[in-house]
């Protein structure tokens, strides 16, 4: 796929919101997914979360050939760490700050009188210590402020994270989970992290059934500026996506990506190599919600349907 | 206990705040959790989330002994739901409002130059339209308006939510899982299941070797008319909690709770029984977190040292 065009493209044309707005209807309609009244914001049934369960079940057991700390993560995210990250340069429309009320008797009743006329109660509120996670491997990084071990350090993490981009899409929620694999430490290793893991990934989604390619990443950064980045991120290659057709043949959806983040996060958050170097980092993420939809879209709403060879896979 | 000494007394003393404190430093140094930076988030190893998982497990054979309708929810509420709830008004301090950013790219210029130089750059923010989930049911409700089916519906839920409430006490987390059995149906019923539950959630958590007692809930209603709310609320006894020594023998943390709502969702969401009347609610919640932390409180920081009794319980 030619870079330039790529990056021409809108996400979303016309014609894929109606596949799109068409596949949601029958998750709807199968009970996979139920609606909430806000697009991208869905309860899901105990069917979904049998195969998302199972996927994290066949996902660490294909991904991790070494040890490797477990650790979970909420859903929000220490404010100190997001501003250290950069998001809110490169991605604002899709945060989520969080905001408290920390006001005074008074302030509480006209708090409640704004809210009920449709005044400007949020004007009212003071941001809280804490953002909604902006990428489940970002908690991440501030744990390993310091000299690292020779080696490196790795980590196995999944939870939920947020994105602020209410959509027909039912592969684009606001609030998803990813399985995530991060390599901390030395630069040749973040590569072949990111390497192998892609590869690896390639192999599995193959195996159960997806149409999958690898290619650069295109993420949406904001504005003016973001189209530049934009371009940089495809020119340079760091951050592949393994996307296979959901709604579109033409616009396949990402449901993997592999990053190699060189030294973007090992220089604000302090992190040196066993050789005294700055950390690179690297993360292999898999988009479990993606994934289980791409399976529904391509084998079947209903899992007890798919072949023996997927249901074996995924225990099903 | 007496209701009214119960009132009067603050929730978190100095004395009480020193041992949290001294707990919290006993399970950062176990590294079961770790910490953050903020006060009430933590990181969570593989050993927390093993008695976690293990506790839900153990918190689904035992509670339910009828088919329940199994839901997942995402950590994000919808804004139109959290307002039906009446939460901002009885605990304005505790909500997590969500915004984002929704302007130019002149303006998130300018949203960037004044958060660099730390000026007010949340009011460049707008609501989305979600909030940080109040409380795990909360979702559930507005998925049974309309008349209910006879004999109404039974939901197990087990999800994130989110309390603005920064403190040393380890129990006292941001965000927590909440392990819950739902029915909405007709009013007889509702407070059956909020007695049988709490009833069936005493015998578990004492066959796990915590010593619990049932108690009137004193939730920390916001302000003056708080004070009144929470006198009235255990007058009324409709929501009852199971409290256990943690860091304090004298106030006890709350466990577990089984609240009957009454019409208190029944009416917001148009909920109607069977024969036509006001749908009523209860819950019976299991604080996930709070379980295992008690237990690791109880019973040593090593799970591998438990009691066989309590090992072969959580097959741990």
């Amino acid at each position: 796929m030619d870079a330039d065009t790529q990056v021409a493209e809108p996400v979303n044309v016309a014609a894929d919101a109606e596949s799109y707005a068409e596949f949601r209807s029958e998750l709807f309609r199968a009970g996979l997914l139920i609606d909430t009244g806000v697009d991208g914001l869905y309860a899901k049934s105990s069917v979904y979360e049998g195969i998302v369960a199972a996927l994290d079940l066949l996902i660490t057991s294909t991904m991790v050939d070494r040890p490797a700390e477990v650790l979970s993560f909420p859903p929000v995210l220490a404010r100190w760490v997001f501003d250290k990250t950069d998001y809110l340069k490169s991605f604002p429309d899709l945060m989520g700050s969080v905001h408290t009320f920390r006001g005074t008797d008074r302030q509480h009743a006209e708090l409640i009188s704004l809210a009920e006329s449709g005044g400007d109660w949020p004007g009212c509120l003071v941001p809280a210590e804490v953002v909604l996670c902006s990428a489940t491997c970002h908690p991440l990084y501030p744990l390993c402020s310091g000299t690292l071990p020779e080696g490196g350090r790795r980590f196995e993490v999944n939870g939920y994270c947020f994105r602020c981009e209410p959509s027909v899409d039912p592969t684009r929620m606001q609030a998803f989970r990813m399985h995530e694999y991060v390599y901390v430490g030395e630069p040749e290793v973040a590569q072949t992290h990111r390497d192998g893991g892609l590869e690896r990934g390639l192999e599995l989604l193959g195996k159960l059934g997806l149409d999958v390619e690898a290619i650069p990443a295109n993420d949406p950064f904001f504005g003016r500026l973001g189209t530049m980045l934009a371009a940089n991120q495809i020119d340079e290659a760091l951050k592949m996506e393994i996307v296979t057709p959901v709604c579109s043949t033409e616009r396949p959806t990402a449901i993997m990506s592999a990053n190699c983040h060189r030294d973007h996060f090992g220089v604000p958050f302090g992190i040196t190599d066993a050789s005294g170097g700055t950390a690179h980092s690297a993360c292999v993420a898999f988009g479990v919600e993606r994934v289980t939809l791409a399976l529904l879209k391509t084998h079947g709403l209903d899992p007890a349907d798919w072949s023996r060879g997927v249901r074996d896979m995924l225990r099903a």
